[in-house]
């Protein structure tokens, strides 16, 4: 699959193409949203690539900025994300993808990723704890 | 309000304190979420200052990166978005908000930025039509 370019202001909100919007590094923002519960469990980020497995396979897969590689959720540690919906923004620059995940979504072992609050200016809250 | 910088690997996971890891362009990704539905409204950007506006007035403030300034979302439509609780993730790279949103949260007049699912591999479907 490749992606048709982006269109500009009110055509790409409107739009029933698929022109996802990706930044200057080819990258867009990936939320995952567990589809039962609502609860954001992560948020990473995809290119063109990534984007396209994740819709072939219905696995998440994502650009891992750190380490420059594909990223399968799961590969490694079994914890994979199946991938119910996906939507888009206006701009297309964004997707939110409702999907069922394996255990954590998290690498510290929780289940989301947001498992701290922000308390007031600078301190955060365990909510796990 | 000024952020200490962030810290690596383990430390930044579990420290708490609210050491937000902005990238290259000093920007975090924020998602909007509906308080009451769980629903996705948006997600947009947040600088240091955004971030900081957000958290002491209760009212999601962003960077826009198309016009280069800080934006109070609602500023000219009236739509604001009232902060109940704000969460950020294992790295501090990105933060969703739960919000009270006034109205629509997207510029379109839609409630979600989020209208329209992907459809196999390049079609979008509206959900609100």
């Amino acid at each position: 699959m490749s992606f048709q370019p982006p269109l500009s202001g009110k055509e790409q909100d409107e739009t029933e193409e698929f022109r996802p919007k990706f930044d200057a590094h080819g990258l867009i923002a990936a939320v995952a949203q567990d589809a039962d519960t609502g609860d954001v469990l992560m948020l990473a980020w995809m290119n063109a690539e990534a984007l396209t497995a994740t819709l072939e396979t219905g696995r998440a897969t994502y650009w891992s900025r750190s380490r420059g590689k594909l990223w399968v959720k799961g590969e490694t540690s079994g914890h994979f994300q199946d991938v119910i919906e996906v939507y888009t923004d206006c701009d297309q620059d964004a997707v939110v993808m409702k999907i069922r995940q394996t255990d954590a979504a998290c690498h510290t072992g929780r289940k989301s990723c947001f498992y701290r609050r922000v308390d007031g200016t600078n301190r955060l809250v365990k909510t796990d704890s």
